[in-house]
Order: C-alpha cells, then structure tokens, then sequence
C-alpha cells in the first residue's frame, strides 16, 4: 500500500498500525475533538422522513440561518458541499477572470487540484526561504513583486488561518489587498475556531468588494467532515454565476439540516473556544519542550511542528508502538520531510501524544537542517 | 410568487393550494412511492457515527456494491452527487471532445443547464413535429442530418427511458449508434424500474466502448432524491478525467450508506416491478379514459399526457380543489401548454388523481389543437 499523497488516510494508517481504523488516534485530521454537537444528530435525526423530496433549491432555512449568524442578506451566500466544492468553481472564476493568482505557499493541497481542473497558472508566495519562516511579512513580499506583475489583472487565493502553518493574518492587512487584485478568494476553513473578540473575517468587506469571494466550512469546527457542508460569500452576480455552473441540490437534505442545527448551537461554539484556549496552550508549551521539536505558534486548532528527526520515520514509529496517527507534510513540496502536523485535541489524548513522542524521539536519528527554522 | 421554471417546486405550489407542502399530493417529481427501504433509514442510523471522518474517497464499499449490481469492475464506476452532478462533467467532457452535441427534444431540461454551463453547441432531433409524435424512428431523422453534420467529431446526449415521454429505445437502437459519434452519454436515471428481462441498459456496452457513459440515479427508484446520489460508468480513463475535475468527496457518509443498502435489498426492487406493472397499467388505462387526455405510453414511473385544455389551468384548478399537484411542461419548449406529466403512485392515490381529474376536465374550456399528437 502507498503512502498516501493526502492526509487523513485511515485505511493505509491503520494497516501500519495493526488495528482497525477506529483503534487509531488520530491527529492528522484538523477536526474538532467536541463534535458533533447532539444538535445535529437530532436534525438529522428529524431530517429523515424528508429524504423522499429533492431538497430546496434555494435552501432558504440554511441561508437564513448562515445570514443570520455573519449578519449579512441570504442573496450573499451560496451552500456547498464543502468547501471543497465552491472551490472548483471559485477557481473556474479565477481562470476566467484574472491570471495568473497568487497563493501562499506552502498551501493547502486542495488549492492545486482545483486551479489545475481549470489550468490556471500561478505564482507562490514563499512563507519558508533560506532565511527562515516569513509569515508576517508576506503581503511586503507581494510589493516586491509588482515590478513584474500587473497585479490588477491578477488572482489571489488566501487562507486566513493559514493552512499548515496556523498563522493568522489581521482582516487589515487581508481588506488592505482586495482593491489591488481582479479576484481575491480568501478560504476562512478555520476562522471559525477564533472566538468573536478574536476572529479576523473578511466577510463584512464583502459587500464593499464585488471582486471578493470568502469561503467556509461547517464541518471542522463542528466535527461531521463526513457530512459535506460550506458555503461561499459573496455579492449576488458571482454567486448566480457559480450556480449556474452546477447542479440544484449539491447539499443534500441531511447536510442542510445539520448546518441550520450547528449554526444556532451557540452552547457548543462557547464550549469550542473554551477547550481551545485551554488545549492551544497546552499541547504547543509540551511541544515545545521536546527537543528535537519546534512548533509555530498556531491561532487554529493544529500546529505545524518543525522536526530535527524524520517526519515520515517519526510517524510511522508512532502509528507502530501508540496507534497514533500524525500528519506527515510530504504534500506540502516546501516542507518536505522536516515537517509534521498535528490537530489540537481533548487533553487526555494530548497527554497520550505528548508521552509517545517522548518514548519514541529518542529512538530516531537526527537528520541535518536544511532549512534554517524559527518563525 | 411566479411558476417555477423546474418542477417539484412544492412551496409555490402549496401556496396555490393554501396547505403545508406535506398536505399537497405531489404527481409532479417522478419518485417512487413505495420507498425509502427500511434498509437505507437503518443504513443511515449506523452511519452517524461516521460523519467525524471524512468518506472514503475511494468510495470502496458503494463502487463494491454498484460494481456487484451490474457485474462490471469497479474502476468503471464513479459516485456522484446525484446524476445531476456528473451531468455537468459529462457536458465539460462534451465541450472539450465533441461538436456539436445531439440531444433529443423534448428532453430534460437539466441537460440545458449542462450544456449550458460548457458552452456546448446543439442540435436537437425532434421527437415532435407537425406531424405529430416520432418517437421510434428518430434514429433515421438522424441518419438524414449526416448529409450537413460529420457524425464522427460529435457528441450525443441520450436519455432511455426518455424523459418526458416514458419511451424506452431498444439497448441494439442505442448500441448500433455507439461507433458514430466521438462521445456519447445515455442517461439511464429511470432505466432500474425496469424488471431485468425488459431493461435495456448499455453498461455492457462500456468495456468495448472508450467514447461512452452511463449515468444512473439511485434516488428515484428507492425514493430518497433528498439523499443525492448516482454514479457514472465508463471506462478509467474517462472516470480519472471527470476525478480530477471536481473535489475528493462530492457524496457524503450519508448518501454512501444508503446507496450501498440500497443496492442490497433485492426484495424491495421485486416489490417495486411489480407495483409498476400494475399501476402504470391502471394508471394508464384511467388517464385514457379522459375524453380530453392522451396519455403516451410509457416504460416509466410516468406518463406525459397531451390534453385538449390548458394544462397550466388543470394544473391550477388540480391544486385550487384537490390539493393535486401534477407538473407543467411550460420547461420544455417544444410541448407547452398542451402538455402535462404526472408520476405513477399507489392505487389510492392513483384513484384520486383520476377522481380530481373526472370533477376538474370538465370546467376548463377546449382550446385549440396546434400540433396534431399520436405516437
């Protein structure tokens, strides 16, 4: 069996592991340890004796209450079965719009999958250079390059919680790009892990940017990845357009419900931040105190973690003696080997990481740094 | 609030009928009414546990099923979001391949949305015409255009059974049109309420065609369209292409499950043969009956019926007094108002159809003949 090229394989994990894939703990999934909430089990629960009708087209319940949870109008939402989905089509606008697009790198690898289904050319803003980590200063990077680069007929795809670094970027600094781009895409996937005094959407620029589209998820902070449900914001003309380019009923009925159901569960959200605080702190100063291991500072719910031995051996040691899966970065070309990444979960299987990693970092070899580290 | 352009729009209606959309009797979605199985609401219980991870994105255990179903191997087989979704791949494969694409009129008006979607040029074969209905020998209008159009660098765009007429075309109609054109897709969304001695699917066609597609639906025959679901069949090459066009998991834990027990229960799909036999016989033989109805036969859990009144009007009248809800045909160009389908059902509610239509036919005034109809 390969190495699989995405994460969150359970399959090829737990064959390494010898166990059945439920028997694995898993960190290589940034998925809430809390969910999901008894909210959306009772939805779809309740859901059921719909499934002999096609679902509403305009999903009106889960518009209205998407709307209501950023204080927007409905006609700037679009539902789609996931993130994933909207960005097929938010890349089809930038192939059709604005070319090449920018996106940092490195980035989540669902980005080149979709860009390439529509061929379109880009350029990377390297985060990782000879001289380290730059993610703050990214966007002075970008100026630099407009001697080359009209950036006026140009694409941008930002994710904001940056994807696998953790990083988050000021609304500023992301509203302060919008007027130089064609078309700004900004993947908000795990914006909503920030608790509102700290969260840094863009989605309230929207209805100042025509040329802005923000993408969400709801199944990350609401742990039902199996479920399939985001949403796009934007105004009404891209959102008509990208409807006209797919079929009606790309949510089914029991991920509308289940949407509608989270949204309003505002004991779970409180109760998510609340873990967060708590278990960010926690894992990222145990991380830390490994040798061999330097994590970034992450305001999402995993952690990039620099490692001075093999990423892949480390993972694989982990899933032989703990039953333990980590991310290996092997998708991410400029990471390479020397990275892994890990989600934040409830404090007893952080604990049980935290102990595996001890028993098992001794027993690895150090391998040289190639790249030098610190953010 | 104005007529819905597509069906199954059960608010607009239910606003006309002055009740809940639950109280409407809805002949206007072609769903069957005997489903869903037991098996797929206790398949859908189990998988809930499930919806913390991601789907396979192999989708083992439903290409196992469907692959088992039809005796083909897997890797001919690709799950989609509803028929509908992969639908629009097979319109982006069509406008990349083949031009200009045939398509019989009338013909679902989802294909439009398709083909739209892509830019595809068309050219429609009439099943319609001044002189009436030529549903069975369209195949050698065909053969006639090949005077102005090579066939070869085309596409066709196939439906059997035909939707809206319920035609069934002969499995060596459509396989003797295969080696003709550069790609051709056979919409099979209904062909499965065909017992296996009368079906006449082309999937055995696939391993000896590389230019060809079936699409099939799970949703209509085990009454679940709120559940999204179908697959394409066709060989690798073409399924990689559609893969790489689209995200990892455009079916979610929910939909998989239920197709998988679906596909299983043999004794559901015996009992649904046999409902059909019956009550598309009755259905047909009491519809007949209606001085001003004609229905078309049909192979199909419907019936498109040319009536001597606005069907707009009955439709109106239906829903204004029975609380009956039977679908306009103003979506396909080519029948108008002349024209109305209504689903098969069960006995009951086939009888109060009948009832609705005996009290409502006789209040609305003939209008005018434009085409002359008979199959």
């Amino acid at each position: 069996m390969f190495r699989p090229v995405h994460g969150g394989n359970l399959a090829w994990a737990a064959q390494l592991a010898r166990c059945r894939p439920d028997e694995l703990l898993d960190f290589s999934a940034s998925i809430s340890p809390l969910g999901p909430p008894s909210s959306v089990s009772e939805a779809i629960q309740a859901a059921f004796s719909s499934v002999v009708d096609y679902p509403d087209p305009n999903y009106g319940l889960l518009r209205e209450a998407i709307a209501h949870h950023h204080h927007i109008p409905t006609d700037h939402i679009l539902p789609g079965n996931g993130a994933a989905e909207l960005l097929t089509w938010a890349a089809r606008d930038l192939a059709e719009r604005s070319t090449p697009t920018f996106l940092l790198a490195p980035g989540f690898s669902d980005y080149d999958r979709a860009l390439d289904a529509f061929s379109v050319s880009r350029l990377g803003i390297d985060l990782l250079d000879a001289e380290g980590w730059n993610i703050e200063h990214w966007d002075k990077k970008l100026s630099d390059m407009t001697d080359t680069v009209k950036l006026s007929s140009c694409g941008l795809l930002l994710n904001n919680p940056h994807n696998p670094t953790g990083a988050l970027f000021s609304a500023e600094k992301v509203r302060s790009l919008l007027s130089k781009f064609a078309f700004v895409v900004v993947d908000e996937a795990f914006m909503d892990f920030l608790p509102p005094e700290r969260e840094q959407s863009v989605i309230d620029a929207v209805s100042e940017f025509p040329n802005l589209v923000v993408l969400r998820s709801l199944t990350k902070f609401y742990s039902m990845p199996g479920i399939r449900l985001g949403y796009a914001v934007a105004q009404p003309e891209t959102l008509q357009r990208w409807q006209s380019w797919r079929d009606a009923w790309p949510v089914n009925t029991f991920a509308a419900a289940a949407g509608v159901a989270a949204l309003q569960d505002t004991a779970f959200a409180q109760q998510t931040w609340q873990w967060l605080e708590t278990e960010n702190a926690y894992l990222f100063e145990g991380l830390s105190a490994c040798e061999q291991l330097s994590p970034l500072p992450s305001s999402a719910n995993f952690f990039l973690v620099d490692c001075a031995v093999s990423a892949t051996d480390l993972q694989v040691q982990l899933l032989k003696k703990h039953r333990i899966y980590i991310r290996d970065c092997m998708s991410f070309q400029q990471l390479g080997d020397r990275f892994f990444r890990v989600a934040v979960k409830a404090r007893e299987d952080n604990q049980r990481l935290l102990a595996a990693l001890a028993d098992v970092l001794p027993t690895l070899e150090t391998v040289p740094n190639t790249v030098s580290c610190g953010s």
